[in-house]
């Protein structure tokens, strides 16, 4: 009998993830009945989200059942399907999870163009990462011509776009990404007007140098120092797009220690989850995806070889070791 | 030579305010030339506002100028006229700041109307106060029929102006406030649907026993942890009008401790100042004034006697000692 491997949650993380938190494990390949489409997922997207999905909190997904197959996006290619809508070879983009097939009733399985965008960018740039940058920075940030927007983990796959997408509606856009190598990617190659070192020690003072106008907009992946540091530089009316918390996905507490500046400053913080709002993917993802094919909304990829090293993968990256969007290359 | 009495910023505060902060003068009455009119202020207001401005910090208004009369909203009556625009007798409304009488050019001079409203309220619910309320409430909040709205503070100036717009609107209003006189009032006599005494040691069980439908909206006029508490219990998409942090007034650090649920929760936070708003004080001062000439905006004052009881009028506004509104008689 056929199989395929796939990752299920073992148990929760008691502070740090770690791989015994991860089971990996053989299952056969189902048969496919009428309606239904058998998927071989070529990639996997790894994202922060999935951090939180581990813990048994109250938050606005249900958490990631136990036993259970990992949450995530992935990319693949129709191998069988009984279900009129898809034909095998088709390239189609959904939620398998951690998983080398899927099976599905064609719900939430979406056909995609690999003529001018690669498969790899529907999970990152023309995907839910690139949606999430397109939605924070259009609709809470909305940033004039002129202003200043800043955004942490500057050279991952939101907020590589965030920045992008902010140069392209004239603003300055400046990243916090930590290291040399991620602060010259983030300006040199995808033209942010300036990257802050947050490791090299003197964020405050470099942050400052960095937006001698203050600033207007905040995109947060981050939280923590970062946040607070981008929160004591803000213009009045700025805007704070809380987007992630990754410094407190290991479960300490998240603190905002310049509360006083909300109110002094008349600053609005508003937390967000994009796939609440589906009514503006179809806007997003077309600006998104002629970026991308005209070259002109440029991205990198950390790529790991084979489902059994995605969780070192994801460690991995919830301590910034990936360069740009985290991928599983999976067959 | 005819003179009247001031009080003017005489040192910054260290820590809390003192009565040394301030200085009572003995100044000349100023005469009155082409385009000016001298009033005499019948009710100082004061304000937590106030409390920010004496400190030299970075905010939305200039600091007060030590050795200048301390700002603040007053109303009194014409006693001279050399603009068309008044006559002696006239009620206004100005800001002449902690002093017995003022010259304008008639810039920020505003007629009022006493004959259904008692000339003290428009630096209370129709003033300042209840326009704060009223912008936090209808343009930050947006409370719809059935939401859940918690408001600090409640049983004074701009706290029992929120809860009762919220329960014209529909909405199951819980105040938070200190002491069991001041929860039974706000209950009683404002018409909330229930009031925390924070000061009996029960926060967060007597809160969740408030709002068991968890809370939509929050009107924030303290900050610590009152606002912590309800942050844990905002409903998704929940709204946290941002008017006041006096909690921290006394510069101890205001930090948010669960920022991490303004995330999972999709929370909007915004900071505002009512001032900044000028377009929409004639729809809310409308509605209020309507409310209050109907009986249906009820308030209380303290009102302390005379200028010199300024300071420790003010002082013991800070610490919660005022019982509703906190004026000064002046004459």
């Amino acid at each position: 009998m056929n199989t395929y491997q796939q990752i299920v949650l073992a148990s929760r993380p008691q502070g740090h993830v770690s791989p015994d938190n991860f089971r990996l494990e053989s299952v056969p390949v189902p048969s496919v009945v009428e309606g239904q489409v058998l998927v071989r997922n070529h990639f996997l997207s790894l994202d922060p989200y999935m951090r939180m999905r581990m813990e048994d909190i109250k938050s606005y997904a249900a958490p990631q059942a136990l036993n259970a197959v990992m949450v995530g996006g992935t990319a693949g290619e129709v191998v069988e399907s009984k279900n009129p809508k898809f034909k095998p070879g088709d390239k189609v983009v959904g939620m398998f999870g951690w998983a080398e097939m899927g099976l599905s009733d064609g719900a939430g399985l979406k056909k995609v163009d690999t003529a001018q965008i690669p498969l790899s960018a529907y999970l990152g740039s023309v995907g839910m990462p690139g949606m999430t940058a397109w939605y924070g920075l259009t609709q809470i940030i909305a940033p004039k011509a002129g202003e200043t927007v800043v955004v942490s983990a500057a050279s991952g796959a939101v907020g590589s776009v965030v920045g992008q997408l902010a140069k392209a509606r004239g603003c300055r856009a400046v990243g916090i990404a930590g290291g040399p190598e991620k602060c010259a990617y983030v300006v040199n190659e995808l033209g942010f007007d300036d990257c802050i070192d947050y490791k090299a020690g003197n964020l405050k003072a470099d942050l400052a140098a960095a937006t001698p106008d203050g600033i207007d907009g905040v995109f947060e992946n981050v939280g923590g120092e970062i946040l607070d540091a981008c929160v004591a530089r803000m213009n009045p009316f700025g805007r704070i797009a809380l987007c992630g918390l990754i410094a407190g996905y290991d479960g300490e507490p998240m603190v905002l220690n310049n509360l006083r500046t909300l109110l002094t400053m008349r600053l609005t913080v508003r937390g967000f989850i994009v796939s609440e709002h589906p009514e503006l993917w179809p806007q997003g993802l077309t600006e998104l995806g002629q970026m991308v094919a005209a070259g002109k909304l440029k991205f990198r990829e950390s790529i790991a070889e084979g489902l059994a090293a995605a969780p070192e993968a994801f460690i991995g990256m919830l301590k910034g070791k990936n360069f740009g969007k985290q991928l599983v290359k999976l067959i």
